[in-house]
Formats: structure tokens, C-alpha cells, sequence
């Protein structure tokens, strides 16, 4: 059965295996009057999907899966209560692909909290199909969680920015990130590298924290004002008391000497993570937040108005996501997810392209 | 050598003996321009005092040592530079007795993060004098870390306030906690009796967590909205995005399941700490911060101006910290520090009193 009932899926099919994809037709849910279908064009390559193929987050996963959340495309068909969108429209979708939208999170534009959301990929929807992503010939999805790009933006540069641009570009935003802050953001990958260009776009004066001193070009580069290299002995001494915020991008927090971290927080400051490693924190005491009283959390993505204005503001001031194009196929999603898993020199994101030459164009 | 000299002090000599005071001459600072002497009258018994005695903490601490640091007195002698206070005042000194004042923090009212800060017992002054605390007839104190007790607080309530109420007072303050807030305080002990207190006077709708069903009574007297039994299974379910942010007094957080804790607040809300346990946090995930993009921090006691708020507000809305008195003496101290070391029915501060008795009046 091809679409509509099913996707033409690159698919994990054993974790052990994880980087051997398998073209195989997976099932879409039942289309709704909500939904939108999506013929692929292209799907960035996120940490999140690695994390998942490999079982490093620990969860079983459903098999077979096709991952991809930086999904952009077209829409091909909109259910009858579908507004913005119509077909022919090039549209986006992120790592978060449904909620209940009635709970007081969803209500309050926190739907990215909400306890029922679902993923977009590897989640049960209620009737019990598994979403699956975007390493794929189509995606369905409810129109709340369905972006239109705009014009400005080219879709491998606008595909990152839908999980790693927002997740970002939502802690910036609900930190303060603006005129008069110093924000530091530690970890130039794919996090890290929108999390200067967005903290900078802001107006933000922004530093970029890392243990590769050869990464400071790149970071100069994407308009950090500085580079602080942790390699360098006693380097948070001179930064003390520095920083509103601090995001953390990196996958090695399980090594930081969280104290050195704090202590460049300027009091009450936020140490805000984004990435989620498969490893624990550093063992924490109590006071070790009590020199400056400052504060340790995390996001997940971000929510809709976060990612409309988003990609409004990457429009409006040019902002152009480092991205090196994979064509799709098995052997450049094998690629793609080891060199990610292997930090292979990937600056700073992989976007799968060229999904035409794989599946013909989709009406 | 007596006083001008020395203050004739309740100390400990040994910790390993940590319950046994020994009454002794300790070194009192050279008395310098800004510097206020207090005849002390009466003391609260921290936690603190008991964590730096036992070497909880994991600190070296200088022997002998003098603990105390919720100290009213009457000031005895003042300084050609003190402005706001004059001979025969009643005062008191918290947890603080001194910072450069001239630092970025002290600039910004952030004192109590000063890098320079002096503890008011068992640090070093430059001079290389140890600081000892109110178990003792004499304070020499800071004008800038010396308070005015307002008339209409009752010394032994007020003493306890100017450490374990501006420790709850501020991060109250600090996090919003007013109408229309609800504020969840953990435990309910010296700290925790303080942040139900002064939550409520703010105005903000406050419950108590706590694992003792025996402590509901006295919750709900000291103002608690409701009380919330973490002894019951599934305790956090019923509370799951509730609390605008949580504070957290208790000293056994090292066995707290953080998941259920974190998920009684709402999204981007704050777990913030104000007690300081010998043992570590438990382990924790960075995706653990990630269901509701919550937020884990503490705080260091508070600042001159949110004293001197929290004097006024406890003054005008006639809160009444609920204190056990106990006379000052080798066996009174011993039996203060036990029985919070014990946490043996201690409802909810010790002040020791009566130290004309022991000192006589000192002028």
C-alpha cells in the first residue's frame, strides 16, 4: 500500500544496526480534517535522531522507524478545517507534531509542555499508529504544528531551524536575550551555532563557551564578540559574574565542572540546557548554587509563536543556518547520522536533500 | 583580656565534642570607623550553626569557635563613620557581617554574593581575627550589616527572622511571590515556618509539602492554603503544573524522588533550595528539567534592602515567628544544638535569652 495509507521510509529496523536504513512503506495515522500531508523535500539531521536509533535516551523505540523532525515540503492535501495552509504552500514541520490543545498548557501557548504532545516521530498517535519522520517520502500533520516557510528563507537552511533554530531561539527568548545582555552560549554544533546567530540577532552581545580552540574562527565568524576556551587552565576566572544566561548546546555536560559554569553567571543568572545527553550531571550540592544564587534548567523546542517568529526574524535580518547537504538515499542517511554521532566534522548541520531523485515529485 | 578586647563566648572546642560549649575570652576585629559593638540579648539557633559544628559542611573550621548568627542586642558603642545608628538602639546582625562594598555585586545590592563576603562567625578578616557569633556577650559588627529592630517586633520573634526569615523572605521576593501566585514551600522547620509566614503576608496563595501528615495542624494555622503529604503514594499527581515556584527548606533532598517535585510546577517555574544539606542532589538527567522547562536553584540568605523590607512587613502585619526560648548557657547551648541536630520537636526556632543573667548589663 503507497501513500496515502503509508510513507516510503528510510527505516532504523534493529538499534543494534542503527545506521543501516531500509526503504520500506511505513503507515501514516487515519487523515483528519486537521491534517495537512506533506510531500518531503528535504529533513535536517538532528542529534535527537541519534540519541533515539542508537537507544542512547534509554526508551525502547518502535521498529521499524524512520526519524527526521527538520522536515520542509509541500503540502499536497489539507483536511477541510485546515486555514493557513493550502496546498502548494511550502510548509515546515518540527520535532513536536501533536497535543490535546485543550489542556492549561496548550491554552496558555505552552503546548510544547503539554502532557499529551506527540513526537514527530516514534510516538503513538490515539489510535495507535507510530509517527514517523521525515527521512521520508511523506509526512502527515496536524496543521498547529505545520509552519509556513517564509519566501526568504531556502528550504536546506530553513530545515535545521525547525527543531535546533527554535530550540534555541525559545530559551533566548524567554531569558531575555536583547540589548544590554551578555549571553554566552556553550558548544558550537548545530545548537550552538543558532544559538549565536539568534542570541546575536536579538541584540544580544554574545560569547561563544568551548572546549575547541579550533572552533574559535567559526564562532567569530557566526558574530560572537568572544571566544572562551575551557581547554585554557582557570578559564572562567576572568568571566565571573559575566553572563544573564548561559545556554548549554554541548553532549559532554557530564564532564563540566559545573562550579567553573556558575561562577560566570551574573547573580540570580540561568545555566539553560538544550542538549540532552545520554549520560547523567556532574553530581550537584546545593551550594554550589549559592555563590551568585543562580539557577540550572532546560527546554524542550519551543512553541508555535516562538517558531513563527523564529522564522519570521531569520528572514527579516538574512540569517543563514550553516548547513552541508546530504542526498538522500541509505547510504547518505548511514553517513549523515555517523558522522553526527561521531561529531565528524560537522559544521554545523546536515540537511538531506534531493528527495525528487528518490521518490519522483509527489502531488 | 575582657571586652573592649574580647567577647566572653559559649564556644566549641573540639567537633567532635560539637554539643559541648566552653565559656571563653575570643578576639573581637580591631574597631574601626564603620563598626557598631552589640551588647547581645538574645540569638536564634540556626541550622547553620549546627552544620559548621559537627563539620557537616566538609569545612576546616577555626577552633575555638563561637556560632550565632541571628543576634539582637543593643548597640553599646558606634563608630565616628555610623550613620543610622546611635548608642542604646536595638539591633540586630544576620548571617553576613561584612563585603568590600565596592565590588559590581555590592554596587547592585547583591551584597550577599560579594566575593569579599565575611561570614558572621568563623571567617577570617583581613586583619586575620576570626569572626564569632551572638552565643556570646559582645558583637562587633559592620554599620552596613546592622540592622534596626523595629518597635513593634518582640526580640526573641525578631532574632530568628535575620537569618532564617531573610533566607525565605528574599528568593520569595525575588521570584515573584505575590497575588495570584501559588507558592508550594518544602518543609516545615525553622526556614519553612518563615516561608509560609511571609509568603502568605505577600499575598501570594501558599501551600506546605512536607512528608510529616503530623505537621498539617501546624501548616494550616501558620496560614497554608492546603497541605500536600509526599508519605502518600502518587502524592505529585493531583499538583502536576500548579506551583508558580516551589521553595525548598528541607534537608533531606537527597532522598527526594526530584521527577514528582519538579512536576508540581509550572512550566518554566523554579525549585529553589534555601537549606543546605551535607549530602548531594540526586543524580540527575538534563531531560529531567525538560516536561515542564523547569528550573533548579538556591540562594544565599538575602540583601540589606530585602531586610530591612522583611523587618518593616513582619512589623506592620504582626508576623510572629513561632520560638522556643531557652536561657543561654553551656547547657542550654548544648541543648539547642542537639535538638535541632535531632530536629527533636523543634517548633520552629530556638532563641537563646537571657543574657544579662549570664553577662549581666553591659554598657
Amino acid at each position: 500500500m503507497p501513500y496515502p495509507e503509508t510513507t516510503d521510509a528510510f527505516c532504523v529496523t534493529d538499534i543494534k544496526k542503527w545506521s543501516e536504513f531500509t526503504r520500506q512503506e511505513v503507515p501514516l495515522k487515519k487523515f483528519e480534517e486537521d491534517d495537512i500531508d506533506i510531500a518531503v523535500d528535504a529533513c535536517g539531521v538532528c542529534a535527537s535522531d541519534v540519541h533515539t536509533i542508537t537507544g542512547g535516551w534509554g526508551e525502547e523505540i518502535p521498529l521499524p522507524l524512520c526519524v527526521g523532525h527538520e522536515i520542509i515540503g509541500k503540502a499536497i492535501k489539507v483536511g477541510s478545517k485546515v486555514k493557513n495552509i493550502k496546498v502548494g504552500d511550502r510548509v515546515g514541520v518540527g520535532a513536536q507534531i501533536g497535543a490535546d490543545l485543550t489542556c492549561g498548557n496548550c491554552k496558555a501557548d505552552q503546548e510544547n509542555y503539554c502532557p499529551n504532545s506527540i513526537d514527530t516521530y516514534g510516538a503513538p498517535y490515539p489510535d495507535g499508529t507510530i509517527s514517523q519522520g521525515g527521512y521520508s517520502s511523506h509526512v502527515r500533520a496536524h496543521q498547529y504544528f505545520t509552519f509556513k516557510i517564509p519566501d526568504a528563507l531556502e528550504t536546506s537552511l530553513a530545515a535545521p531551524m525547525l527543531c535546533a533554530g527554535l530550540t534555541s531561539y525559545s530559551p533566548l527568548k524567554r531569558l531575555g536575550a536583547g540589548p544590554g545582555k551578555k549571553v554566552a552560549i556553550v558548544g558550537l554544533g548545530g545548537l550552538g551555532h543558532f544559538g549565536v546567530l539568534f542570541s546575536n540577532a536579538l541584540g544580544a552581545e554574545t560569547y561563544v563557551i568551548s572546549h575547541s580552540p579550533s572552533k574559535k574562527e567559526d564562532a567569530m565568524k557566526l558574530g560572537a564578540k568572544d571566544f572562551i576556551d575551557t581547554s585554557k587552565k582557570n578559564w572562567a576566572q576572568p568571566w565571573k559574574f559575566t553572563f544573564d544566561f548561559v545556554i548549554n548546546t554541548a553532549d559532554a555536560t557530564d564532564r563540566f565542572n559545573m562550579d567553573d559554569y556558575f561562577s560566570v553567571l551574573k547573580v540570580n543568572g540561568t545555566f539553560h540546557m538544550v542538549g540532552f545527553p545520554d549520560k547523567p550531571l556532574p553530581t550537584l550540592m546545593a551550594q554550589q548554587f549559592a555563590p551568585n544564587g543562580c539557577y540550572l534548567g532546560a527546554s524542550h523546542i519551543g512553541n508555535r509563536p516562538e517558531m513563527e517568529e523564529m522564522l519570521e526574524l531569520a528572514a527579516k535580518q538574512n540569517i543563514k543556518s550553516w548547513v552541508q547537504t546530504i542526498d538522500l538515499s541509505e547510504k547518505g542517511c548511514k553517513e549523515a547520522v555517523e558522522r553526527v554521532y561521531k561529531n565528524d566534522n560537522v559544521r554545523f548541520r546536515f540537511t538531506l536533500i534531493n528527495y525528487d531523485k528518490v521518490f519522483g515529485k509527489r502531488t
